[in-house]
């Protein structure tokens, strides 16, 4: 198994609960959530060794944060304390036609103000295999983006393995903030979550559209590819949104020249789908760190994904042995 | 925006959660309900200056009705205070297989006994361009029924425009005392939701059975327009029941001798459909007073009942750009 | 109506709200159940007089359990008082892609060390016209198989008709064991169920797996019937697992030489499952007890079974007028 | 153990939660309540032999009032199915200095429109030993007080011994029509519960208002006992309220020309005062049936009642050696 | 009934339930606070027309604060759209020895960022009677602190009665940039709450500290009168705080240079406490407009903010003549 | 900070909320206890570093306690996996006059069928400061109580501190029993809690009856010395209860021939009792381990206690600066 770390912003998350719109709302339903923490803690849940990185203020909320990574072994050792805020959101459950909603209150937060000069990376970096970092640090504020370059670059020096998710969110930058930020990370990156839109949006590649889904996704990858020959690994899921309380899911996993696919997962009566994209990559980092087969690692990934969708709050909380036998057996009663 | 006045009886509403029977509920969700409160609250959402007026006792109970009306803007000061009862119902919430239940607890209600001797209509209805009444409130009561009468010929005669949906309730009169009453109503009525099954068996109009759907609808239009020639527009649902959390919707709206009809709108994952039909009438009024056109009114309003049915409660708690939003991009997650 | 009479364990299980891991449970719900408390209260809902036995310690719990077999006046007044332990259980309830995990807690319970020289059969059997046990008491200890075995005798010797539900649970014991003691209690009995795996696996009969389902099961039963001509009636269900949301299920019961099938009910939205094979056995059971024709039995008791998925909670709270409403007239909001 | 008929007006109960108005719940506590149903519950946890008769209509909710009330093993085989309304009441819970508030929605119940012509009261009175009845049940309705007057005099001459609560509820009858109605009553009682409020103002006796409150009670007492030598005891509370969650009571017991009295209990800390004398009644009856020494049953009466006020719900959910329990060792954990 | 006006921030209120130590709250209740929103609900109960101003972000948040404030008919419709975040506050709701704990997260709000010169102060003064505003509001940031002493000014030019509300906080700004702010405030002030804290150390006033509280009060009061004789009337109230659950609050104030004291009252199990000077605040106001005694104010307004103790969330949902019932009868169940 | 091990049972802990009775409880509320779990979380709280060993079986169950010890950083690398059953307990929570009620379920769990012969004791002992255990596990069973025999010499020749809280149970095992094994362990220890009732009935040490308390108290603490002189420190409480919402407290400790005693805390409002006594064993234990001085440590220890009482669950979720802050300033509310 190996040391994980991962750098990013952790969020209170304030939830609705199912047909109460925001608005009604008399009680919120606390969890955490940030792509980094949930990849950690996935990672954690497979049996990896974990430590996630942030800078937080030191109040009461704080408390429960820090309860919440180390009761998923997660190690908080290195966080920081300092700033005035704790990012958070409000998610109003969506239903049926019913979209799910985000209010975003992450302006000025502790993360947002962390000055790369405040931090000696090589305390943290040190004696770790794998770095994770998600698109959405850098795009929190300048210096945050200047801090995840920063870190890519020591994490590559001190000989990590590093895992970058783009996860574009345009509320938060640009798409040329994002390409100017990504073309100066991607050179450091080892595998990375990259999606068709993605390729095609802010990395601005061209593909023949009368091609398959498949296909496409390959071609743009090869692109990718002959800019960034350090990376070793692609991968990405495709969603159909049938409701918000139904969507398939394809996974893809492009590893020495071939696409693999996985089978569509149907996610019927789905309880919360945030965090899916993070269970995800942490499955896929999970078996590329596990040395399983492409096809393999895809399958798992989607399925750990399904899996995430019928979970409360950001965390897939499922282990290694959950994934595969719900790979399997498919879903049955087990008594 | 218009001025829209809306009578009737509001009702205390208590529901079960889901998957509870009505006699092992030890905890009942407070909401409140009737045709006419939905509607005002719905079209106080879309923009509109709403009144609701009602008669109710003065207790405890009633302050929490005020304070429900008055958080969407709808005027309360010409609500009366008297009589003893506030109407009210339960309902035990259906699930997959098992069928919603209402058990109503309305009779001697404040409304019932409201004699339209105690009323001065033109004092509420002064300055209002618009009244909606549903065929709930005469079926009330005999005393109901001649206030109603009395109500629609006031407000013509204040040169306001008569929204009239039919909404006939079997356990509450029958088809004769009904039949009787419409009569009497509907030669103020300018616009008008009224149904296959009122058409043919309140209306006594035939149709040949061979026809499809929506020309057996338009025929029994005409027919009705012929004996009530003032009725401008005319609209109604066809709903198809899956189950009790798996319906599907098609609006129909008939206006200048022609009948448009909404794409058919899957609705799984149904939280609570009571509301449903209000949601479908605000949402054509709405489009009628914004002089939209009739396709658009009918997809607009079918839509607009679809995210009832995702919303706990009676009342459609949904703006003008959610349903256009749903309309154009369909169930996205927004972040 | 018929003076029904059950024995077995009565367990205390704790549930999880839908979408939360056990694991991060704060609050449990509380229900009872027990495959022969289910039966006995459904019974008694369909309108017999029924008693259930069983041995329980006396504490705070105990009353709970009392009140809850009394509140669907269920006779409690054989139960007897001793041990050390009541059974319990805790549901991780599923759904979507996510299986319902049970985790027992029932060893050592007061019923498993329940022996049959302590208990007087006379004294509750006299008087009553029908036993219903199940395959899950002989499996709870060696002192529980031969209570078991001697209930059976002792229930005949005293003229009451025996209902057997094979219920094989693999957690409890082994197939041997299983055999074994179903050998020495199916002499007694009148009316079982029994699935195609229990035939083909427990009493490894073959049958020519080329043939339709239904073709096999009749086959399989008919082998039974050689072995064991004194039972009169045979039934099982068909579950087609799709997600832990979305089931379907077909009845079969065999008697008179002919299978007869239900249609296949279509199972969304599943709000509990566990109960529903209770919820099948006792609807046989009171359609053969109401002579009723044999595919209305079929077609009654798979009903009743689809109703039990939309409760929440072991027992099956539906009434015969509920479930024959169903069967006539789908699911519709009854307003 | 006796075998206890009451008759009364069962009633439907829903509570806010502690700290919330009633304006702003959004959920109320389902409880059932009725001061009959309430002593039947009591005694049979005393272990009493119990039946509770009134007249409901048959809906879902009815049907949890059966269970309800069999969940406690209360005979309800001889209730009535009629009538339109279930009489309902909402509590908002007071606390500290916030009063406890009532709102009743009783009027035009099954109960109130009951007429004495349709009962064949030997039915239901045939071998039982005590009736007990409250004066809120002849304040419903004039049939309702007619009822009662001719169920007392049953009762009498099936030689049942009657216990009599006066329960004086301004809301719902005058104090002239109270007057007549328990002048025709009290010459069947045998023991009754009657305040000094009562006394004086009801009964119109006068007393030294010099006296101490003990010696102005058991002066009242024997005006009492002069008009209705028939009654063997009297008792009745008195309760100082310093806050909502924060009363005193002492308990009297007049019998044989003494009056016994209570220590006085502390009640800090109220959960529910609700059936607080109903708790009171039931236990003085318990301890007469049990021919138990007078001050014992003041004093277990006293302490019965304060343990109610520590229980939410009308009933009074103890058993005698709870209540002893607290006389002997106050209050301490037992584990 | 007069028209009030009232301007400041309004804040988002997460509450954890009773016991539960904010760390491990996994259900966050949701109110709304703010001490001018506190007092414009409170005046509205007491029958006045009020109106709210405030600048808010857009979102689906705010869609549930206008909904608040209308809901007890404050006018919104002054209320400005701008800024970024909404304040927001979480309360660890204390008990017994353990205290409550707030942890604000108001920083960088729409109110904080909120410049005068965006304000056409007329447009919302005109035509109202009477501007209250607390202290907090200049505290916000120095915008905030310009803004408020520029309403005043425009408040009185426009011939309002101003109300000022000190309510010094420590954690928002300093003692010395709160007295040069209240300096610059307090010259177009007519009723003012300040407290014996606030009058020794922000206006540096001494006093004989051998005098009893009212005298040592009394004197400082005249202090303030010496230095801003403008003022009409002063109030302040005086907390014992025994525990968390249990407090006692007198009242004070101060007109035509005498000083009214009420009865200390009493303030056990107290549900929450957040709001109390508001509601005091309030009820002063609302006695000094309807012009009652003074000593009659006092008591009023410390009964009021007595009441509040029992209500969960920070408005006094309280009306006149609730509070003039506990004052005449005390806690008495209502029924 | 030192490094502490504790050993010793973990429980499931299901509680009702207040005021309901367990068999009404609808819902249990989910927590963990055992009394070293508590003093492990305590410690951890505290400052430091925590080791928590025991035997479980492994199950769904297990993950939520692994990750409730691990989100306070307590090691369970040393947590052996085994036996059938986690102990478990319910909690009804009593109220006023009514008593909390505890039943345990804890036979034949894991612990209790645990020999010291599959143990490795020095495996986790090795490089601990400090062992603490209660009295509870040895009377979990025979094997238990030869275990903690095992453990406590173990630890001793290990060079660790050892604290043992006697803390007798009833209904676990007899005084003869608590006594021969006490007897064994008191040798090796060299802190130890132990109160008056256990040094009269479990040690039979005679004392003056007509000495104050805490005269009474030093005198058998030096009989208990005589006997086992290696003991450095020891210490109890005394509490006082009023009701199970209302007691006191007094704290005892005695070093160098010297008894300290603290002020009698008032503990009002009680939240939930359980883990008093733990909480003030682990608060003696940090003060002792901080060389605090003798009252200063006892008067902690006592307010550390109270603050348990106002927090649900057994662990007592607080930090040294937070009890200092409660002995400081009192209980005033932080904002």
């Amino acid at each position: 198994m190996a040391k994980v770390i991962t750098l990013g912003e952790m969020l209170l998350r304030l939830s609705t609960e199912t047909g109460q719109r925001l608005r009604k709302a008399y009680n919120l339903e606390v969890n955490y959530g940030g792509a980094e923490v949930n990849v950690a803690i996935a990672l954690s849940l497979y049996g990896h060794d974990t430590r996630f990185v942030t800078r937080l203020p030191n109040n009461l909320l704080t408390d429960g944060m820090l309860n919440y990574l180390e009761s998923y072994k997660v190690d908080t050792s290195y966080i920081c304390f300092g700033g005035e805020r704790i990012g958070s959101y409000f998610v109003e459950v969506g239903a049926g036609n019913r979209s799910s909603k985000v209010v975003y209150d992450r302006k000025y937060s502790s993360v947002s103000e962390w000055d790369k000069s405040e931090i000696d990376f090589s305390e943290f970096l040190k004696g770790q295999d794998v770095l994770h970092i998600s698109g959405i640090t850098p795009a929190i504020s300048k210096a945050a983006a200047e801090l995840t370059v920063e870190l890519v670059k020591e994490a590559k020096s001190h000989g990590l393995f590093v895992s970058f998710d783009c996860n574009f969110r345009e509320k938060l930058w640009t798409i040329e903030d994002a390409r100017k930020t990504f073309k100066r990370i991607l050179p450091y990156v080892d595998i990375c979550s990259c999606g068709e839109l993605d390729l095609k949006y802010i990395f601005n590649y061209d593909v023949d559209a009368k091609l398959s889904d498949a296909l496409q996704l390959a071609n743009l990858y090869e692109q990718l590819l002959d800019d960034f020959p350090n990376i070793v690994a692609l991968y990405s899921t495709k969603r159909n949104q049938i409701s918000s309380s139904h969507n398939t899911l394809i996974g893809y996993y492009y590893i020495n020249n071939t696409l693999y696919m996985s089978n569509e997962v149907n996610m019927d009566h789905i309880i919360d789908r945030v965090g899916g994209g993070d269970a995800f990559s942490s499955s896929v980092l999970h078996g590329y760190l596990s040395k399983w087969e492409a096809q393999n690692i895809v399958e798992f990934a989607t399925t750990a994904a399904a899996l995430k969708h019928t979970i409360k709050g950001d965390a897939n909380l499922v282990t290694e042995n959950e994934v595969m036998d719900l790979m399997a057996n498919g879903t049955k009663i087990s008594r």
